[in-house]
């Protein structure tokens, strides 16, 4: 590969990268607003999330800069084509961010609903699928994206968990309803988060396997 | 452009449309399971979603191919790489229909719930949504998928009404508190079709004008 194309691909794993890192400041930031009740915080995930939009913006013409002046093949094309799908999770992960937050403001003014769900679990869980799905693309690790998809089960338990915890809740507390039904959202957010993350890593192993796993979980297990 | 990239490309807008065809009789097959309370047609879709599964797969592999032989620049690149993320969108609005069947499935299985929601006219917006994203991507027109991301607002107010339409309807009816809160998750599930679509039409306002309008709606207004 030509010198150029190779440093326009290692500019483009590092803008990756700190798009992945902000994206999951905003998760863990916004997670944070709901346990605190810290409705500053939530408007500061809102208002954060203009760069995240940005830099994906950013990310896309790169890659299409790239697929036109260099016209990469192989395992480059593949890079790219990668980087451009995780590039709109990781955007879609930004709004989910910011539909949390948007919760944690409402949930601000109320008082505190009767009950007890580990949100830091298991925005850690989702979180630590985001960086480790990223981890996997820059490494080109199949093995280390195939973790990614099976930690995805935790984050879908904790959610099923919470269906049925509100549900209790409310049957017991009438009156916390638009409260316990805007954390259910919550719960349903950081699951599509691990959803997210997951798409990320199939992407991965696609790119380093050069075949399609996706449909097909059993194949890199 | 070359005969034979000229034919790749009518192949692959055939392809596209016709997984287009598939995803929105899921969509609109989903929707009747619940409003039919028909546990055999939601078994159907799930059934189904394997041959959007493969033909997602198809479609991505024919745009890497097409990209590494044909390397098309300017407007046919920007359509490849616009249908790799068209095909994503699709498949994902697949398994949304999957989710709103598996709902089906339960439902069909409860009494019927006290609430009157109009799933069909909310489905038929969604679908007609997705019918209009696809057209403008064929006719190039970024006219017809301005007026996608229009009709989004209509989608999201029914979504936000079903919310208290349910808070109100579990307050009368606390033992249909699980059926309620599937049929939640469906009005969830519709809206989110209808964010899909309007990805899809706004990859397509990029494609036609050669610049991202994500995060600037006003522009194609």
């Amino acid at each position: 590969m030509s010198i150029h194309l190779q440093r326009e691909i290692e500019n483009l794993k590092k803008k990756i990268l700190s798009l992945g890192a902000i994206v999951e400041q905003a998760v863990q930031q916004a997670t944070e607003s709901i346990e605190q009740a810290d409705a500053d915080l939530a408007s500061q995930v809102i208002e954060q999330d203009l760069r995240i939009d940005d830099t994906e913006v950013e990310v896309e013409e790169d890659c299409l800069k790239i697929l036109a002046l260099y016209q990469p093949v192989a395992t480059d094309l593949r890079f790219i084509i990668a980087v451009l799908k995780i590039n709109n999770d990781l955007e879609r992960i930004g709004d989910l961010a910011v539909n949390i937050a948007e919760r944690g403001k409402f949930l601000a003014t109320q008082p505190k609903p009767d009950i007890s769900f580990d949100f830091a679990k298991m925005s850690g869980y989702a979180r630590q699928m985001l960086k480790t799905s990223l981890d996997s693309l820059v490494d080109f690790s199949a093995e280390e994206a195939g973790r990614v998809c099976e930690s995805d089960d935790a984050v879908d338990s904790m959610n099923r968990q919470m269906y049925l915890m509100v549900q209790d809740s409310i049957r017991e507390n009438i009156n916390q309803i638009e409260s316990l039904i805007h954390l259910l959202s919550v719960s349903r957010h950081l699951e599509r988060i691990g959803d997210h993350a997951t798409n990320i890593a199939e992407d991965v192993i696609y790119m380093v396997q050069g075949q399609i796993i996706r449909h097909k979980t059993e194949n890199y297990k």
